[in-house]
């Protein structure tokens, strides 16, 4: 029988968005004082931390002074001043994940290489350094071009069908990455344990608005069959098997139509494509990390009830303090869980919540996504 | 469609205990701006909300003060200051619930006189102001003697089978209450909106340790004939009908095997009898209250599965620094949701944070019950 004899643990959390504001209102059902960092002192977690720092989460003496004297430090956002989080490593904070893999996530050549060296199915690339070196791949079209640091949500990637097009692209370190003949974009959330154990959440359908580039709904369990689910569950738990550390990480995966599997990108945190098992599955993607981050025992991954996730961005056309068309329409229906983020300010595609709606009946989540997507609207005042 | 074109609403909560607590975990799900009153700055909800304030919630000063400039204001005990929420709520602040179904609640000896007028059943009873006035109702033993204010989980009741306890009782304004012949008792939640909607959870079987005179754990749903619950569903539904407030009630009921069904006492408030239905039901009464606060339609009670929910106290012969014996082996145990509410001192009978599990299997619910029950303690260091 263990005895939790320290003191409550300290555990810091780089980024203060919307993942820190979900796991915040986990982090209250353990035993553990919580830091968060983020340099906009009215951000979604601010108010919900034991200690609020305002600082800048890509500066070294900032991310250093945060960690020392924690037990543990997580991230919100993969662009955090990595070397202060290697030298806190150094002194034996538990850093989830472990800098090791965060070095090869967070740069996107890095983690084409490694999908590369560990026979991990990826689209073929070649890296370029600038626009100039790009013009000598038109071979390579159509091609998708993507940024190596600084890229998120749709930002640092670019679509190139036609040479006409690569002037769009970017002249700075990029991978660019041979179009795959994609069916489906599916996630898969892996939980691995400080001492290594690991937990596979319920595949997700990840359904694209393609004129976006962002996500418009997903669904969970993702409908494919047995054996492209066997496959992508085995490519998900190789990579995480060779990133070497604990940590939440959000596979994302490409399928063809006849059964192939690739694996698009990795994010080694908790992550969108995770938000309905707050609600769908018995262990959170944020009450699972605790427990990583406080050396307890996985949870359980298995839904309760199938679910499906709707973002909800900043309306086009508005700009200033948000405010939520449709909120009382939405609220009156059965089984439907808002999350609004609290962010004053909403923006064009900005993330401001997300809603998840859970049944048994897939006909009853479309049709109520369908209501959502179209009822729900975040706007500015006047 | 309406559109929500006022900046965030303000809303507080006098207490800040881990009603508070488990109310600002949901709270993060809505815009809302949240606000606390509590006089230690330590407190379970302190650090969860956007403003905490530290004030004493039975002073009017203090009380009045921290509600102004409010838009709602809620409680987490009954034992604040009134008249200040009679004043604010004249200044037209929503208080949930209304002061004059708090000031019929908040005395034992009003509560009693309120169930007698509207002929909602409840056990036959005599006020007494003092000691000596009680020597005159021998008569009525074997009875149970409440104190008619400031009694909170146990404090303030004592039972009285021969008139040689009579001298244990309170000295005081009290009801004396004739002993029923309990077989179960059982709470129910109600919530009602401010446009007059009730929802209503379904019941809860409480089960007591009689030498504690605290839950022991609790049950959901029930197991209770149907016409039996139909009954209690009546009653529960008459005392909310008659307090004449919106807000979420507990209703705690006694049967006995003859099918009768009386009124325990009601809490105007979120309450331990609910915490079940974080995990157990679609919409959970932490959930459910800031619909009522903020004018949302009302969340649906249903269950999800069937749950059971053990309280966490503090060990006999233990006082200081808390520590949690066994968290580990229950956080490995499936479907099993802890909630530690971050009090730093353990005091013997303290609730220091309870434990849900859900299952379809009532066996496999009463099973993790005596599991946790015997396996998981708070012991102080040293």
């Amino acid at each position: 029988m263990e005895l939790s004899l320290a003191p409550m643990k300290k555990v810091g959390i780089l980024g203060g968005g919307q993942l820190g504001r979900m796991l915040l209102q986990a982090a209250a059902n353990y035993p553990v004082i919580t830091h968060v960092m983020e340099n906009d002192a009215h951000c979604p977690s601010a108010h919900l931390c034991h200690h609020f720092t305002k600082g800048n989460i890509t500066d070294f003496d900032d991310v250093y002074q945060f960690g020392q004297g924690l037990n543990a430090l997580t991230i919100e956002i993969e662009n955090v001043n990595i070397e202060a989080l290697e030298k806190l490593e150094a002194d034996g904070v538990l850093i989830i994940p472990h800098t090791a893999s965060l070095r090869i996530i967070k740069s996107k050549i890095a983690q084409k290489n490694f999908y590369k060296e560990h026979q991990i199915p990826s689209s073929e690339f070649v890296v370029t350094q600038s626009l100039q070196e790009l013009q000598q791949h038109e071979y390579f079209l159509p091609a998708v071009h993507k940024l190596s640091s600084g890229g998120f949500d749709g930002r640092g990637v670019q679509i190139i069908n036609t040479k006409e097009e690569l002037s769009k692209c970017f002249d700075a370190p990029a991978v660019l990455e041979k179009k795959v003949a994609v069916h489906k974009e599916i996630a898969m959330m892996i939980a691995v344990s400080t001492t290594g154990e690991t937990a596979i959440y319920p595949a997700v359908d990840m359904v694209f608005d393609p004129s976006l580039n962002l996500l418009s709904h997903q669904i969970c369990p993702a409908e494919l069959p047995q054996q492209v689910l066997w496959k992508a569950e085995a490519i998900a738990l190789s990579v995480v098997k060779h990133l070497k550390s604990p940590g939440l990480f959000a596979v994302e995966l490409f399928t063809d139509v006849s059964g192939n599997v690739w694996v698009n990108e990795t994010a080694p945190r908790v992550h969108n494509s995770g938000h309905h098992t707050i609600e769908g599955n018995y262990s959170s993607q944020f009450d699972m990390l605790w427990r990583i981050l406080l050396n307890y025992p996985l949870g359980n991954t298995s839904i309760l009830l199938p679910s499906a996730l709707i973002n909800l961005l900043g309306e086009e056309g508005h700009h200033g303090e948000a405010a939520y068309e449709g909120l009382h329409e939405v609220l009156a229906m059965d089984n439907v869980f808002v999350h609004i983020y609290g962010k004053t300010i909403t923006k064009p595609g900005r993330k401001m919540g997300h809603v998840t709606v859970i049944s048994a009946e897939k006909q009853e989540l479309l049709h109520k996504v369908n209501k959502i997507k179209h009822g729900l609207k975040v706007v500015s005042h006047s």
